[in-house]
């Protein structure tokens, strides 16, 4: 290896339209939005399932895998918090930009907070907004939390003691109290189809 | 979707046999360790290359694309410095996790930190160590740094004023002061050729 001449960086550096052409797909972000008990997760690992059989590179970034690594050092404070979901909108902008369909599932009450989100996936976001009422979700309450936020054991909680802010202008909307879990996958897996994430960029754009 | 019962996590997640035969790769965290100058960046990149180019998924983890993102928060100090090699060892593992050959490369001078990277990646780790005196680094400079360490303009630099840990028994060492770019990715590429990294699992591994 030659000295500082050949040390040039990002010579020959492999564009996203190449990664493209190569998983025959389009890297995005997909972020699931939602109450507690909303169906992120289900619908997340519910997708992710349809996406890879289907053949196609997708990834889901929820509470367990980010929380107990990437993101082991954060608590819940609201700084925290807000911590928290700019590494997941950082780390999943990076997927993207790697070729991948990444998932998103996090409550992520705040606008502001998912705009960044959304900054940073530039221009490669699917806001999907989990639309149910909270009376739905303390039904549901599989993780027993609304329960415990009732009888004040947890503060700050998201639809009883802190605010959700419904998005403005999400890509989908999906009301997981009239749909099954297969029919918000078919609405998601139609969305993406219709807007070419699920095929590859056109080779004069790969060449690029 | 029904309540409680059907909100049930990680039914029917993919596992990770499953992405691998997919992507026809095993995923793996492929971290580039060396001082300032030994060519971290242009052996990623060119390994990046050089996959892509065999139909690899890769993706090259490196100062440009988590510096201005995921650890953007992060300064230079000893505890920012440690966070920021403890933020990508954990990226790096989510890639690997999702079938991805992730690339990373930082100078990493301290063996726990690396170590630590080694964990995350759960037995799915290539340590590379760029093994090149710190006078050809020096020589090089690409970035003007070490003459600027020397002119203290810089303190605590890597080999000048702060210690480079040398791995002790990285899976590869490469002299880039006598290998080229070219050869240092061969060595690299038989490497993962012959521990399996580029290869499908067998199919009842798959089925798991």
């Amino acid at each position: 290896m030659a000295p500082a001449s050949n040390l040039t960086r990002h010579r020959g550096n492999v564009s996203r339209p190449e990664r493209e052409a190569l998983l025959g797909q389009r890297g995005a972000v997909l972020w699931l939005t939602g109450l507690s008990g909303s169906g992120k997760s289900t619908i997340a690992f519910a997708l992710e399932r349809r996406l890879i059989d289907q053949g196609r590179a997708a990834y889901v970034l929820d509470g367990d895998n980010v929380r107990f690594g990437l993101n082991s050092d954060l608590g819940f404070s609201p700084a925290d918090r807000n911590e928290n979901i700019r590494r997941v909108g950082e780390a999943a902008a990076l997927f993207a930009d790697a070729g991948i369909l990444a998932i998103a599932g996090f409550i992520s009450p705040y606008g502001a907070h998912r705009d960044r989100a959304r900054d940073r996936a530039r221009g490669r976001f699917v806001e999907i907004y989990l639309d149910v009422p909270v009376s739905v979700c303390e039904e549901r309450d599989p993780k027993g939390l609304y329960r415990k936020a009732r009888a004040g054991e947890i503060t700050n909680f998201t639809g009883v003691s802190a605010p959700y802010e419904a998005p403005d202008s999400p890509e989908l909307r999906l009301d997981t109290a009239a749909l099954t879990v297969d029919q918000c996958v078919d609405r998601i897996i139609d969305y993406l189809t219709a807007e070419g994430y699920l095929s590859a960029p056109a080779a004069e754009e790969a060449a690029e």
